[in-house]
């Protein structure tokens, strides 16, 4: 294998991808709440050698709800649960800096990370949305700036926290009776514009020095914030060149920020249809297709775009004036508003590419037709790697493990086991050092 | 087995209830770091037919960090991998109502019922210390009767919203394509002092209807709140009659709240030093004791009493002077003063009766002496059960585990299996109806 090396994450979007995921024939429609689901989709994941599964948050209901499973479960509560049924798999976790406080957010990342020996990884969302502001004690958003301000002080409070304990600070002594140095367990006295929180920690130091920071920001504010804090990102591009700019363009912020050239690993979203021929992917695409609602899906497009579902007609192009939404929402905004006029769509025809989805690119084909794509992606430096979203979980995955990933690593394009035993290691990240440290040399 | 069913619950306090319990041989210096000593112990524990485990938890680093483990990892990541690897046993984690939201300990506790098939408990504190505010941006504690207050808002919000799905609100017709039945789920639209709260939740109601609910109030508004929302209380009486009077007390104010009598289940704090005669386990006692720090235990009783550890003169009684804290830990202070005054002691002599603890009636003896005094309190109504604090864990819950639980089951007085799934049904305790059933019948 070369050195650059292939990431796949799994992205358990509950029943799968598709909305219609939970309607298949061999899937528990219960799946979305059944903590076993998680966990045996982890263990497909993790037989096919993934980097990482990963859950998304949302501490709101979804409007859907009456058609489809919804983002429900507590994400680092399942990924403890996972943790104890996996060895080597990532677990990433979505936890929300505008409805959490630091300290809380520290401890229970620290504590996945140790409880998993160093598998744990936080991906930070700010919560754009009205529904789950109403669930805060608020009647609208916090607005955009605000929310990546907060943010960016949310995870530098948390980082030092992580650091506030020296790797030496434990002593454990017996005969001697010293516990821990405290001596090296430092207050990290923040007073900030959102935060005042005086620490220390009160875990040691998480085994990979900080569980890994994952975000997905599309905004300028939401690269900004990557280019600062994110070891991986996952990106929503639908076309390669869109994929290679922004990969580009959030390196060159990265470097700015003092960071080096290789810390932020790019994760493409990739929705797949996998059929072992081409004709038959694509019946299994109008199978899935055929059993969303449409009232279903031109809810979701109007939730997209931000628009009252009336100004949607089904037969007409997008209306040209759609605005960019005021606040949040906008790389799937950016994404589906760009599908359409590439591709001259009426509402109906943007329904129909989409999928049900939000804007991620989806591949219908056979499993060389996906090993292909991930191929050129990955050499031409159009991702890293990729987080995949298959059409029905844990079917969809199944297949990919047992006929994609073996063409990647025949290819010499992904690795045939575990070359390490961390999230850090899969990733390729090195581990942070501990500034204390730094300061005694 | 008569119809009155012992509880008995495991306070996982790290490596043990002694201070000097990491430094006993056999005793893994790291264990309060490691997930899995939590999962030894549980799983003891579930050999012993125990209703639950239970975990404090404290955000903040404890100032004599230096001697001895710490409440350290956050609870519900823990028993969620204690769950993944225990089938029966209850699962009772510490979260604070004045340094959380409800909506998100509504998610964790839901996500952890769910995830343990109806297990799941949450022990309700409010978080007196300094140390604690000092992480959340404050500069000293919310006042006492602030704090509860909030608590008693925070958990009628998380029951409302573990009530806002109905029972019948799933439905997952593959067919239809009815996912859920969005009229069965309801906004709880809660707008009150402390919190404002939209809802629904996004999670299904729990197995349990509501997780237990916990508390551990010793002051007025502490058992006022217990009276209100708790459905298992741990108490700190030092005495019988104490005890007693506490559940005598809690009963009353319960019936007032318009609760049935037997809606709280009372656990007596009880630390256990266990030896195969009296002498041995005295020998044990010294042992323990002579490894434990005096500058340790001068500063932990400080502490407690919240003074100045200069007013404390080792061969000298406790100043007469010492005021009650003006704000909370109450429960342990006024244990600890009745403990000095009943016996008549020095600092140096409280100290060696604290046992380095923080007021816990403590039984040095046999296991057919900790029998005896269990079943005395039982019978009595002194209380429904104990809250089991080992002075060394695994060792001391082993030891319980071997030979006090068989002597309680020859005695009738404790089950020999367990009956069955669901903590509410090793406590004995009702399922809550949801309100919306209620109100369509």
């Amino acid at each position: 294998m070369s050195g650059r090396q292939l990431h796949l994450n799994i992205n358990i979007l509950h029943s799968g991808f598709s909305p219609a995921a939970w309607r298949m024939e061999g899937s528990d429609p219960r799946a979305s709440f059944d903590v076993n689901h998680y966990v045996r989709v982890a263990q497909i994941a993790e037989r096919g050698t993934f980097d990482a599964v990963f859950l998304a948050d949302q501490a709101a209901i979804s409007d859907r709800v009456d058609f489809r499973p919804l983002t429900s479960l507590e994400p680092t509560i399942v990924l403890a649960m996972v943790a104890a049924n996996t060895e080597r798999i990532g677990l990433i976790a979505t936890a929300s800096t505008t409805y959490n406080e630091p300290y809380n957010i520290a401890r229970r990342f620290a504590t996945l990370d140790h409880a998993s020996n160093g598998r744990a990884g936080w991906n930070i969302v700010t919560s754009a949305d009205l529904a789950q502001s109403r669930n805060f004690g608020l009647q609208k958003p916090v607005a955009h700036a605000s929310r990546y301000e907060r943010a960016s002080e949310f995870a530098a409070v948390v980082k030092a926290l992580w650091d506030s304990w020296e790797e030496e600070a434990f002593i454990g002594d017996a005969t001697t009776g010293r516990f821990v140095d405290a001596g090296r367990v430092h207050p990290i006295a923040h007073s900030g514009k959102h935060f005042s929180v005086h620490g220390p920690h009160n875990i040691p130091r998480p085994p990979q020095g900080h569980p890994v920071i994952v975000q997905a920001g599309g905004s300028d504010d939401g690269r900004e914030l990557a280019a600062e804090h994110a070891e991986a990102v996952f990106s929503a591009s639908q076309s390669f060149e869109e994929s290679l700019d922004y990969a580009r363009d959030l390196r060159r912020r990265a470097t700015r920020c003092g960071r080096p050239d290789n810390s932020i690993v790019v994760l493409a979203g990739l929705a797949t249809i996998i059929g072992s021929t081409e004709a038959e992917a694509k019946r299994r695409q109008d199978e899935l297709r055929d059993l969303i609602p449409l009232e279903y899906s031109l809810a979701r497009l109007a939730g997209v775009l931000q628009v009252d579902r009336s100004r949607l007609e089904l037969d007409a192009p997008l209306p040209g004036d759609i605005p960019l939404p005021a606040d949040g929402g906008h790389t799937f905004f950016r994404a589906t508003v760009a599908l359409a006029q590439r591709e001259g769509l009426t509402v109906r025809g943007l329904i129909r590419a989409l999928n049900g989805g939000t804007g991620h690119r989806t591949i219908v084909g056979t499993p060389k037709d996906i090993a292909d794509d991930i191929e050129t992606w990955f050499t031409a430096g159009a991702a890293d790697g990729f987080n995949l979203m298959p059409d029905v979980l844990p079917h969809g995955l199944d297949v990919f493990v047992d006929e994609v990933v073996p063409i990647l690593r025949r290819r010499g394009l992904f690795r045939h086991e575990y070359g390490g035993r961390t999230l850090r290691d899969h990733l390729g990240l090195a581990r942070p050092d501990n500034p204390y440290a730094a300061a005694a040399e």
